[in-house]
């Protein structure tokens, strides 16, 4: 940690300053600018730091030199995780995870026949949700614990390990036993006793950005799943909030290359909701994709304008097989497959 | 609701959008404008409706024109909220609240301490923190039911009421035991989970507004509280995200006014967080009270630069009575009272 | 336009914002909702017509139904806009236009050796800055019409044509002389009277995203130039402000296929100002094109540490030549060309 | 400057660094860290030293230990700056300045009639736009030259000094002559070669923080004026664009007690632009003086609903006299005069 010493700071408040870095037991390095002092602070810096220095008198400015995460970052682990979520998917590997299904589980025969579209499309993970974050008290909330049982009986017919939202800790065993992945919503990325409640397990997690989360914060949430001993964590970017009105969301497709330089998990893009417009999806998979990401989560209904929710943004069965299409193409030419579109029709 | 079709939309079409209208029950009236056939949807609009006419081919837009919330609007009722939070002190009527403390709880000593310095400098609530959220795992989290024991202990020595954090579901029953008011922060404005069960209790709420969070989104968070069954709801402006790097947040002082006229219930200002600076506190408490806001939630500290959390932006004790004297001023100015502030001292 | 009524209006209150419609000659369509009466406006409805309904009494708010823009919409003119750029090069045809160089001009040794390797690379026009706008006064702002003259010497040895940022209308001139594309930077997206200036030209102009730019407001500055006679527009997302400070701008991919659906003009990806970091720079180029943009503008300088600006944003001739090989295979998935790149390196 | 090394670099690439520091003729002051090497930068520091030294190999990040301005700063001159702008106006010092007027002139009556207005309730400054930057080419420009010999008719008939903005450098000569104060608006704060001719006068400037201009820049623009030779600059907050949509911009109330802590240079605050709502305008007007600003921007217009430009944020000739009243309540509370308002009302 570095910190600046106001230029109008004395002597002495400068060794005031100094008397309390070596109070917490550290080393303090003077080093004399022609403007204003610098002092290099030497040993540990837990979070507290920032802000015990920072209000020191006479302190200008505190600068942390180092990442405040560890279990996450590439240099405590340079090599790519790649992570088996079963019924033989991996995520992180060159094959791309294509998490594909509904918003919402309405009934038993909407999400096994979703499921068995997608997965002809060529998905290799199901997605549904049975408890929804909804904005407003008024509008669905998901089926709940039955709808987790719908989803089972897709995954069982098709064999397509499942994806499904964890929203608060009093649900954690159920969703757990039902879902193969356990994703963390963009509204509950820093519910902290959520992630340290999904870190005591050993079963995949899925952490979405929040809506105006920096990527240090997520990094840092991923810290807490992962240093309560749960090491199987998925990031996915699913677009933050801008001043831009003319989409739901803004896919930030930067965070994808930056979050596979920092940290060794893997990445799943979006654009449904990184969108919010259905006309949108296709072209920003495929620049997820092409950017680095190792997979995609896409909203596909049988028919949009009468979902309970999420109706403007998901796919068709139609656009998602020609999506699929589209997106095994820019997964070719990035050293990357998906194995589940055919070669035949891939090729066009 | 009003639906605006795409210019090219056949006749048949069109028919097509008024048919779904009324398979739902609803009534369409059509606005043949002179490049746009405009559909006004009349009958119920639940949050649903937007999402499902929004992708049904050929519309355009789809604009919603009464506000989603209900019961925390003005029109619902046209009279300001004053919530009676126990041990005489209310909240939104003529005398300000002020809520003052540290923001972690680091002791007994340290929160009775502060409590009677707050006190004497005219603060009316004790705030202070047992659970805190924090960025990362490695931060000081407070000291949990301890540190509630503490808190219970400064408000038996002062009288005054106390406001403190709660994170997670599993501690509603031991926050509810200790606290007068309980506080819902930032990072949970969108818990749903959580705002279920504090709707189901009597006690007080504060609800803070999320980094990101839109003025309806926060209303409509309170919404899920007071359909629950708990009117006492009290919001909480504490500074918004943005692009600016100067300060931590920025206090949004626009919401003040807006949200007073949008909705009946009390509004609080925190500078402490809006600024995320010590030294912008006092002139942003000022400016809070001079928009209308119902009271200010700020953090004081005997020692800031010894705090285990939020040092930068706490006040002295010092700074905190002075701050005082000229919010009292303003008051005045605006028709509001600070009782505890000396009428001598704040003439000046 | 939509007006709709504070539900508190009078039967005279409404009849007098029927009036008001009446009087500026325009119809007034009437719908009885449930909660609200709502006015459809039928007439013409310039800019004006927004604020002026909306500062009506009892007007609660009023819907724009179309888009302000007409010249540039797509509705306008549903082909793709082809622009001819001389020298050989066309933008927005099946083609890309890779447009790389410098951020500043140098020297002329410097211009040219830079336009032979990205040539050499597949760069079909070259870029560079003979005024720069700095955020500080005292930094380098460019060599003026010396460096024109030295990005024309390079145009003459390569073959190229170039590219190269106008200020102020004081140099409208001096550089439609030397430039064949005259950009207008993103500072720049809203100097309404530079927008007039090149407008009176038939030179193609490329316009950049504001950093705070709307779609709508991008497009509205895009009209001001196409409505002044000037039909050569070149559209550039080059990154927006948000809240994320890891990178000096977010590039906002999902602006290329929504302005490629509203608008008929080309757009080009700028993934150096959209990141601000080189590391970032090749795999935001492959998501740009991934997403439908026609072609890239990227910063090259033989020596990044010692560029006299965006060092750090700065390809090498090295790395250029490697991302130009991962593009071309993007391309091709997209039925895209580029000639530039050699066959047998491509497919590597 | 302060450069952080990568953890991953050899003695020799430190060495490397360190040679090249030299090189620039700067000292190196090096610092082993537990973790990192740090290297304080000893000599002058450029803005182009920041990219120049980010990008070389091996260094992790580089921080700026000064302001980048220096003649707009504090510590350049620690003393608040008033500035006279004729007709008996100072902006600056403990009299507050009100500018207030409307958005565009529209005829000279409509002026002269305005101007009488707000001076009769109190303001000292009369403010209203002819050359008028609109988002659509096809809204209304103001009425040019025209307006202006307007404007100086109503200077002439109440004896107020005015203000009016300056869009393009073609135009400077013009409203130099007219204007007490030239206005340079938010879309150019950063039309550099704009700041470099106003920096050329010494007609009072007041410089209006862009939508998305982070403080340092707009200090930067403002130190591009005082740095040609122009003294005479007073910034003015008038709102930021934020994700939020309730209103037009955000008021950053913030940002006036920061900028007279980091410069001596006066600020006001524009609450019409600043929330785009009329009724918005009076609380946040009062919050902004509380904050510590030095005056008020208000548009003001005889009928808000006819205004031919930002009539839904106008007050009108009532409202804007009450406004005044509340307002003097507040700059007594803070020490500040408002001599316009008549004692006796003040005092309701």
């Amino acid at each position: 940690m570095i910190i600046v010493v106001s230029p109008d700071a004395t002597q002495d408040e400068v060794a005031r300053i100094i008397a309390r870095i070596e109070e917490s037991g550290r080393k303090a390095h003077i080093s004399e600018g022609q403007e204003r002092t610098i002092i290099g602070v030497i040993g540990s810096d837990p979070p507290e730091l920032e802000d015990m220095f920072g209000s020191l008198p006479h302190v200008e400015s505190v600068h942390r030199v180092t990442h405040p995460y560890k279990m996450v970052s590439r240099q405590f682990n340079p090599t790519d995780t790649v992570i088996d979520i079963g019924k033989g998917v991996t995520v992180g590997g060159s094959e791309l995870a294509v998490m594909a299904g509904p918003c919402s589980i309405e009934n038993e025969g909407h999400i096994v026949d979703t499921a068995r579209a997608v997965q002809q499309a060529g998905a290799n993970v199901l997605r549904g949700g049975a408890y929804k974050p909804r904005s407003s008290p008024y509008a669905f909330r998901g089926l709940g614990e039955e709808g987790l049982r719908c989803l089972a009986q897709a995954s069982k017919e098709t064999g397509m390990p499942v994806i499904t939202e964890l929203m608060t800790v009093r649900d954690v065993d159920v969703v757990a036993k039902h879902a193969d992945v356990i994703q963390i919503g963009a509204r509950n990325m820093q519910n902290f006793n959520l992630l340290d409640e999904v870190g005591a397990l050993k079963k995949p997690v899925m952490l979405k950005r929040a809506m105006s989360g920096q990527i240090e914060e997520w990094l840092l949430a991923a810290e807490y799943i992962l240093s309560a001993g749960n090491p199987n964590v998925i990031l996915c970017e699913r677009g933050i909030r801008t001043f831009e009105t003319a989409y739901r969301n803004t896919f930030d497709v930067n965070a994808i290359p930056l979050v596979k330089e920092l940290s060794h998990l893997p990445v799943i893009a979006d654009p449904s909701h990184g969108t919010g417009k259905w006309g949108l999806v296709a072209p920003v998979a495929r620049a997820g994709i092409a950017a680095g990401a190792d997979g995609l989560m896409i909203e596909v209904h049988p028919h949009p304008e009468a979902a309970l929710s999420d109706g403007a943004q998901s796919l068709t069965y139609e656009s998602f097989t020609k999506m699929m299409l589209s997106v095994a193409g820019i997964a070719a030419a990035v050293g990357r497959t998906l194995s589940g579109v055919k070669a035949t029709a891939a090729a066009r």
